[in-house]
């Protein structure tokens, strides 16, 4: 393998999670150890900042606030959700970029994120072969989403799931409080996907969770659901479900209201409303009272009640990204997570696998792992999910309120 | 003081809180402490439960399960929301109260509740007493809008300020994201009182919180409010607002939707849509991006994020209430809050005030605690709040979840 050394760049990108710093300063403190790394530096706003050529030292940052990147949820550098264009049709991007690595003899870049940003980072690696400058690029994952393939999990999911059952944890407190009770819907993030709504199982698993659990993997049918609720209700005089905003119809139509007039860059539909809509149909049914609660983006940024295990394993994959690239000579990869069974206990190692096979390919939860009524989780979701969501952050807290890193963002 | 000798009923009334459980089991921890105290019984659902007698022994239930009551939010013997009738006009309930009494020879009644659970406490006390019969009627305050008279502040308060303030920090951690980013509007609870969206101004204070914060205690201008968001807006390129559901106009109309069809039975009107509406009028008039949360029951259930404070005044709360009736002969009060500075420092003492005091009189923010522009609160009110939310639970998960607490509830 031959010796790269130069810059690095780190960027992030996507929707935030609890975890994303967690891996921004695994690969800045890999980084900053590197002997082959001269700089590190920080991209505004994911690529949007490379292609802008605003940067920041990353070495001029305190010690102590990279340290608090570990806790701090969403963004700390700033995201963007920027679709690159294939350079086959329009160049200018790639150009620009070229310039902004060439400008700091950048020799390597980090992009964490969830499928697009894979795309991305597949995108500028293919392109800066073709111009044969010389650079290696790792993708790093991340996606409360948890869709990415070729990895057994992704960094973020796990605190996700774990706020996510937490609540529900609670909410299902609060439904025995009254009788008759109330039917309460939770819509819970995940397009395609169904990994977080299932995270909702992990509360029924442990005794107070959710009666009723809907994934997208299972075409949605409204009088089945209906009956389902009404089922429960009439048994136990209060119901709380747990629903996934990306439930469709058979034909592939979204049971939510979609707002066709608002997207984000990637086409991709805003969903919302369905909440209040299904509570809506089961008051018309059951005329029971209803309560339509949506976790919106608390459950994406949920810092303080992140899993400790997510938090490592982020972390650990920053780290793994840097050494990889800048110790054996790596790219074109994205890190992985590969789960090993030891004696019985769960170990996770970070592994690489092509950025092909990761960009824009989702993994779904497998039907076998949604019990036969399609609506709950077997307990093989139980046991893929657990171990994720495992360990609590240390008490870092100012006046019992969270302490997040705050940098200094040093332009370059 | 005569000494009386009997059994005690506790009960739980109205919405739930992260700490009205904690209260519970102060009261029955110093009840079966008690040498007066022959039976400590929970009545099922709130007053509902005296009225028909369905009562549970509590000195049958595990201890532990009793010390878990502690850190499990909502109401373990279940809720109510029942109004009573004046005994004048229907003297049915107090009837079939009275009788409950006597069968089980209760001489001490201790309810957990708002001012409507005051008011119920209240006029139960007057009946027994124009009755003859010789019984000592306590009330325990809970409310997370802590708008209760007569008291420095109200169990179950610090707790949902505590979340309220954490997610806002998070939410604010999320709105730096992007670039443009988008105005989040988060809707929080507290029909006439402000303390709980005010509390969002906590994270503000400590450095990561919402631009701008909205209390029902100053009237609303739509023109105004849209100004000021634009204004922070033009300036940062995002904007977080906490606002609470009960904002009205000048002339007191509500600014959300009021969903007339639906309210509870004491013919409140359930508010909701606050936060969509709002959200549509900012994109209307800037052409942002804008996203609407509402924190609805997560915020009043958050055992995971609960103030060790409010959870051990709220157990001081139900041992002084139990510890007065039965050692002191102190009847028709309700335990209060008296707030020291003793060398600086917060110190939080048990006291007693009459119920009439209590019952049905709304404590709001004090102008002077909010700012001048009608869009934050004031250093007084983050100093009034600060101590409330300080302290945090012990960990007493299992596998990384909530543990609460199982009663076995045996009735007698």
């Amino acid at each position: 393998m031959n010796k790269l050394v130069g810059a690095c760049i780190v960027g992030q990108s996507g929707g935030p999670t609890a975890v994303i710093n967690s891996s921004l300063y695994g690969v800045i403190d890999a980084a900053l150890k590197n002997p082959n790394i001269t700089r590190v530096l920080g991209a505004d706003h994911g690529i949007t900042g490379v292609i802008n050529d605003i940067l920041y030292d990353m070495g001029q940052e305190d010690q102590l606030e990279l340290e608090y990147l570990k806790y701090t949820p969403a963004a700390a550098l700033g995201s963007c959700r920027y679709k690159m264009r294939d350079a086959a049709s329009d160049s200018t991007d790639y150009y620009k970029i070229l310039d902004t690595f060439k400008k700091h003899d950048v020799r390597y870049f980090f992009y964490i994120g969830g499928n697009d940003s894979m795309d991305t980072c597949n995108k500028i690696s293919k392109f800066m072969q073709a111009e044969g400058y010389e650079c290696r690029v790792i993708g790093v994952p991340k996606t409360i989403d948890n869709d990415l393939a070729g990895t057994d999990h992704c960094p973020g999911f796990g605190s996700a799931a774990k706020f996510i059952a937490t609540v529900c944890t609670e909410l299902a407190s609060e439904a025995y409080a009254y009788t008759p009770g109330s039917v309460v819907v939770t819509e819970i993030m995940g397009r395609n996907a169904g990994w977080l709504a299932g995270s909702a199982g992990l509360a029924s698993y442990m005794g107070d969770g959710p009666d009723l659990v809907y994934l997208p993997e299972i075409p949605f049918e409204m009088e089945k659901f209906l009956d389902d609720v009404e089922k429960v209700y009439k048994k136990q005089g209060h119901c709380l479900i747990a629903i996934s905003e990306g439930v469709r119809y058979k034909d592939g139509s979204f049971v939510s209201h979609v707002k066709t007039s608002v997207s984000d860059g990637f086409g991709h539909a805003q969903l919302g409303g369905l909440a209040p809509l299904l509570a809506y149909a089961i008051q018309n049914r059951i005329g029971c009272k209803t309560r339509a609660i949506e976790l919106s983006l608390l459950q994406r940024c949920a810092g303080h009640c992140a899993s400790m295990t997510d938090i490592d394993e982020a972390f650990a994959a920053g780290n793994a990204a840097l050494n990889f690239a800048a110790d054996e000579g790596i790219t074109d990869k994205m890190v992985a997570y590969r789960r090993i069974i030891d004696h019985g206990k769960y170990v996770c190692v970070p592994t690489m696998v092509d950025l092909d096979e990761a960009a824009n390919d989702e993994r779904k939860v497998p039907r076998e792992w949604i019990n036969e009524e399609g609506n709950g989780v077997t307990e093989d979701f139980i046991e893929y999910v657990m171990p994720l969501i495992q360990g609590e952050i240390p008490d870092i807290k100012h006046s019992s309120l969270p302490r997040y890193a705050h940098l200094k963002k040093v332009r370059v």
